[in-house]
């Protein structure tokens, strides 16, 4: 395989919210039947940030990382926030996860937010691996941490039982092993960019002039015409990315995709000619965590080895705006 | 000089709110003697987006760079939006601008957002000059778009009546002239993370438990802890970014600088050992207008001839994090 950037995997983390929210619970709270959550959203269990923030979770995963790695925060070169919701609207994520490192304050590495919703961490990836070929940078850090908690409207039931919490880290750092990225595609459709919108709490729709409505302030998916538009775009652009690649989808170690919902997980493992074995699959436990779902799946397949030393990956997922990302790479963690 | 990754600006383009408003006005609104304002924030009228969203802002940024550089819109391989205030949680900024050019609706090239508040664009600039290098992107388009009008607190005089509002699009090419980015550094001093800052409308302080309150949502800024500790590391910053060029900071043929404050503006000419000829200075008239202020003075700079092919120039700015970030780049068209 021809790797286009060298890099390597040195360390992984993550962190889960200490509260779980079974599908029962929230059947019992919305007053649903039994297993209807399961059956039709995919999700039996997630984790919620009760007390959480965002950067407290990202702080957790970026310190189980670099432990992972070996390393401390002072071998970090940069840190990257890709995340698409946050505790501020100033200052930036990555800022505030670096300074929870209290105890090396000091510290003057340089940090930048990404966003591109659901698929940010694919675009840190992509970015980080550009860095590490400047030679200003040995080891790069990417934090995705998201809360939904707030954003979700209970009574739009497929929403609210979908989201799940949570933050993952990754260190990628310059490597002499012939690993890293093979290929990465992002394109943006914006045919349908208001499919998936929170409304409220920009400057269109401002706390100054629009009090609180949980219909307003929340996230909301027009499922079936989001789904109807990826069907029509996914299948082209996976058959565009995998033109003269080495390797089919199917030969692929392990596929990470976006855990969005249990259609979309389904649609993609009918593009897989029906073969599920390489595809990680956690809705299940995790529900939708937005833009740590790539990584949080990536980082559970790296710790239960389902992605092994010189195995490749494709990362890919589709996000508001709506954007398709895909990455392919090499895992080494030399 | 040594170019790293050559780029040229093919097209430049802004956009300015319809209403401008002058510091008598506010002087009036807030029972200030007349000519306070001036005197101790150095803004005499600044922009201000009254029913212009970021996007619309943005997109006729982008209308006019892609004028300037006799490009449509198709010509575009990537949008960068590099901004801070948005009009949605979710979409990101840079789908919803793409998604504006309703005529080329089915164009599908990749739309990402960056942030490091005010200097998001010089991030944003270094990145896209790391895309081309990819061979995959010809033209990248960057669009920063601010608007600050919801977000400020007519109590905090020194904020209420330092900001303005306004966008400016940058679209960067690939090039054959010996053109493009000289240097580029970035570091985050997280230390003084919390010194500016917006406490609401974000997961700590969310609207759903924390209702609309100015001191709350608005823009804080601690001015005087703020300078100080700039005061304490730009003049290091300055001085690493310059050592093993060949030109000094005076020889550079022009400064784009954030036009963060008249204090910070005295701090950076007294760093060009006085020499003010080729620093730009647009506070008066424009205000500190976020992310959009150095791409603004940089399309400024380029409409009116200051900055002329084969010039070099240093793009540097400070913004909440506490993130430095600088440029150093030979200016081409071609």
């Amino acid at each position: 395989m021809n790797i286009k950037r060298a890099f390597s995997i040195r360390g992984v983390g993550k962190y889960l919210p200490l509260t779980s929210v079974s599908s029962e619970e929230i059947e019992n709270e919305l007053d649903l039947p039994k297993g209807f959550i399961f059956k039709n959203i995919g999700v039996e269990t997630r984790h919620k940030a009760m007390g959480e923030s965002n950067t407290f979770m990202g702080e957790q995963a970026l310190r189980e990382a670099l432990n992972d790695a070996n390393m401390t925060i002072d071998n970090i070169d940069c840190l990257i926030g890709a995340s698409a919701t946050f505790d501020y609207v100033i200052p930036n994520r990555s800022t505030l996860i670096k300074n929870a490192f209290k105890e090396d304050n000091d510290l003057d590495f340089t940090c930048i937010d990404i966003n591109s919703v659901c698929t940010s961490f694919i675009t840190a990836l992509d970015y980080a691996s550009l860095l590490l070929t400047t030679g200003e940078y040995k080891n790069i850090a990417i934090v995705s941490s998201e809360s939904s908690l707030k954003g979700l409207n209970p009574e739009d039931i497929e929403t609210y039982s979908l989201f799940g919490d949570g933050s993952a880290a990754v260190i990628i750092s310059t490597t002499d092993q012939p690993a890293g990225l093979i290929k990465y595609k992002s394109k943006s459709y914006t045919k349908g960019v208001k499919y998936t919108i929170i409304e409220g709490g920009g400057n269109v729709n401002h706390m100054k002039d629009v009090p609180y409505d949980p219909s307003l302030y929340s996230f909301k998916m027009q499922g079936k015409k989001l789904l109807k538009n990826v069907k029509s775009i996914l299948p082209i652009f996976l058959s565009d990315f995998f033109k003269k690649q080495e390797v089919t989808m199917q030969e692929v170690n392990l596929i990470v995709p976006h855990q969005a919902s249990k259609l979309g997980l389904r649609m993609l493992i009918s593009l897989n000619k029906g073969y599920t074995e390489n595809i990680v699959d956690q809705l299940e436990n995790h529900g939708n965590c937005i833009a740590a779902s790539i990584p949080l799946a990536l980082v559970n397949s790296i710790k239960n080895n389902s992605l092994k030393e010189g195995g490749i990956c494709l990362l890919i997922g589709t996000a508001a705006g709506i954007t398709i990302s895909s990455l392919l790479f090499k895992y080494t963690k030399l």
